[in-house]
């Protein structure tokens, strides 16, 4: 009995008597009579009774509250109950399971043509280097002519 | 009442004769007894009857059948029961959102990366043309220079 005695919502729906060792007395308050009698519309009372007595106290507010989940649910689909909301989330689940590996394969993919653009562009840099160079050099060439071309001229231009 | 006379293994457990009218005999053969024996135990089997007594018939099978799993993952978990699985999927599936996210955000800085590469690439091109034009324009003020050159180096030699 709890709730400054009033019989709690279980003894009241089942017109029991409340007494001090109540075990549905903590977990189904007067105020909330909807919560039991859901309970006990799919569960029954003496089965609630008898899971609740083999689980230490602890445990049972959320056993309570597990089953009043439940009942909700298959009262809400008498066909597939919770194991609806499981079918929903493994759905879920599957497609996320699709869309992340798709994410992964165009992060592959991008990943890739990352590499294959910096190879490119590391080949393009040694190219241009490599032009460079050979542009140097022939400018070098050029100006040794040049150099090697003045006093021919001009000892020629001497010389006639 | 099915399977060659014998009762179904709702009947057999409670002990009751199994009639034509029997409406577990459809769903619990006598050669599966474990089937009815958890759905009783979790569910009563008064309130099994009840709530497959106001569903069409087509969708019996697939209510005993969650109630059959149902009942299965509550002796396996009395406290959490089927809600223990919904609380792991959910888990499951916040964790992919997280994956999938940090995939997405992955994705988008690859292809940040792969645009900017690109624009360099392009504007490397476009450097590498303009400087090529010069390249030449230089080589053919060379060539006009030469050309120039050569007769005035030739006139001057036969003027002196």
């Amino acid at each position: 009995m709890s709730h400054s005695q009033q019989p709690c919502a279980a003894c009241k729906l089942q017109r029991r008597k409340c007494t001090q060792e109540c075990i549905f007395a903590p977990h189904f308050p007067p105020d909330q009579p909807q919560k039991f009698a859901n309970i006990h519309k799919v569960f029954g009372a003496s089965n609630v009774a008898k899971l609740l007595s083999e689980l230490p106290a602890t445990h049972r507010e959320e056993a309570v509250n597990s089953l009043a989940y439940e009942a909700d649910a298959r009262l809400k689909d008498p066909v597939y109950g919770c194991l609806g909301q499981i079918s929903i989330l493994q759905h879920r689940l599957k497609q996320l399971h699709m869309d992340l590996d798709a994410a992964k394969q165009e992060l592959v993919k991008y990943m890739g043509q990352q590499q294959q653009q910096q190879q490119q562009q590391r080949s393009a840099d040694l190219r241009g280097t490599a032009a460079g160079d050979g542009a140097r050099g022939e400018r070098a060439a050029g100006d040794v002519q040049g150099v090697r071309a003045k006093p021919t001229t001009s000892s020629s231009s001497y010389q006639s």
